[in-house]
């Protein structure tokens, strides 16, 4: 069995593309819930719910998140009404949100309700929210205190980061299921996200860092940054801000003792030599899941 | 001034009529909150939203509920999520949940946020929630305890009732807005709406009995019941079930004390002489607005 500790889109790729390998019993996703959000009274989970759109094929190609066949009169009548609408929410997400929102009123925990979500989307791996105790990562920037989401969407990640916190980590516990899955692993992967808001929150819930501390041999991490770039989002300019090198050795050292073997693009080779320093094992291969047969390269790095 | 007790439908109606009369200034509604609910996690008001909507002309007058020009992807998502589905909330009726549910979230009150809906639907009389406290109207019936939306939607008001309860009302407080209202209208109006539904949680609010008591002779209220039978709604069924006249005479007996005169149709003008024996003044009217003509001669009788 595989464990993937996971962010969102990144994550799904890296996913799908094992789930293409893998059978999906073997195949559980940890997912971070620091992005979580109640917005408009709806308890949303972005990365929990790309994971399951993109794993179910229902995931929007064009917009890059949401979901496909997607409309948005709601939101539309919400911006006519003055409200709250930088947040995007399809009608068709929407419903995945009311139905999450409703189980949590009935007690179900995040844990479940993935489950639940799985199950009627078609995903057949686990996915398990890594805690199902709130954890929310929170900015400190140049223009005050930001959330996740008025963070990354409000401001489209473009304003100055000082710090990052992690609201309610230290008080979380883990979930069993997730200490149990990432336990039986013979690997543990870290997903090529974003390893300061999309897996750190992950680490930060109290059990999961020393888990791979001890089993860093078992640990395989994918470089988020290829060639001094993040494909997507903010995370080379948050390495910049935070003080860490822009570049996958920067990567490397902030997974030190915790990944003991470290996949980097092509692009990167030149690297290698600076990440075995780190005393990990290095794989080059391509990173960049363009298309099928490079997502399949992958997977197969991942499970080498 | 002139204040109206308001329920729902039969409200809005009269209130439309009356406004055709009155300057937008001279017209306050205060309004039921007994029916609110919290579903999907999003708060919804009824009655407030079925008097804006009807007020701003958006109602839809093929359902009887709701807005016009309504699409329901969301609740079709939803449905096929395996959500609850039962209560329709359309993808426009939507967008004011969420605007009210995120307004709450931010500290605003029930009657700030009526205010602020009616100036974005263009409604220009004064829209006050009785109060800002949760009160639940909930129904012992045969199939055990019921929130208002699961006996009225859910069961379509189609199961035997033993009695009702108004859960928070003692708690509850008026809110000054409807306090100064009711003290300062010239007329209090208590709507065609079903009095022991949506009429009796206006009452059950602390002050609010009183003040009628006290003004009983400058309060007017409007028969829902013609010749034995509610227009719409389960007012026939719940006075029967619950011991009560089914006429516009057992709805003069439940407002004894409270209104001065009341106002029955002209189908019922066989009974004037039993009410006046109540200690009421009787007017006979046509008291169904099924044109704007008759709405205008029931808005006249209400102002007589």
């Amino acid at each position: 069995m595989i464990s993937v500790l996971s962010g969102g889109v990144g994550a799904a790729r890296l996913l799908r593309a094992l789930r293409g390998t893998l059978e999906a019993k073997e195949l559980t996703a940890v997912v971070n819930v620091g992005d979580d959000l109640v917005l408009h009274g709806l308890s949303i989970c972005p990365d929990l719910d790309t994971i399951s759109y993109t794993l179910s094929g229902l995931n929007n190609e064009e917009l890059g998140w949401g979901l496909k066949g997607e409309t948005w009169r709601v939101m539309k009548e919400l911006g006519d009404l003055g409200g709250e609408s930088w947040f995007g929410l399809g009608d068709r997400d929407l419903a995945t949100h009311l139905y999450r929102t409703q189980r949590f009123s009935e007690g179900a925990t995040k844990t479940q309700v993935a489950q639940e979500l799985c199950a009627k989307f078609g995903v057949d791996i686990r996915l398990l929210p890594v805690t199902n105790d709130v954890v929310s990562t929170i900015f400190s920037t140049e223009i005050g205190t930001l959330s996740f989401q008025e963070y990354f969407v409000r401001h489209h990640h473009g304003v100055a980061v000082n710090s990052i916190s992690f609201s309610g980590a230290a008080a979380a516990t883990p979930t069993p299921e997730t200490i149990a899955a990432l336990t039986a692993s013979s690997r543990i992967v870290i997903a090529p996200s974003n390893p300061l808001i999309s897996i750190e929150p992950i680490l930060q819930v109290p059990g999961i860092r020393e888990i791979l501390r001890e089993r860093h041999s078992d640990v395989v991490a994918v470089s988020p940054i290829i060639n001094g770039a993040a494909l997507k989002g903010p995370a080379d300019r948050l390495l910049n801000e935070l003080g860490h090198d822009v570049s996958c050795v920067g990567v490397a050292k902030y997974y030190q003792g915790l990944v003991g073997t470290f996949i980097i693009d092509e692009q990167d080779a030149k690297h290698e030599n600076e990440i075995k320093a780190l005393g990990m094992n290095v794989i080059v291969t391509t990173t960049i899941m363009a298309n099928p047969d490079h997502a399949k390269q992958l997977a197969a790095a991942v499970l080498s």
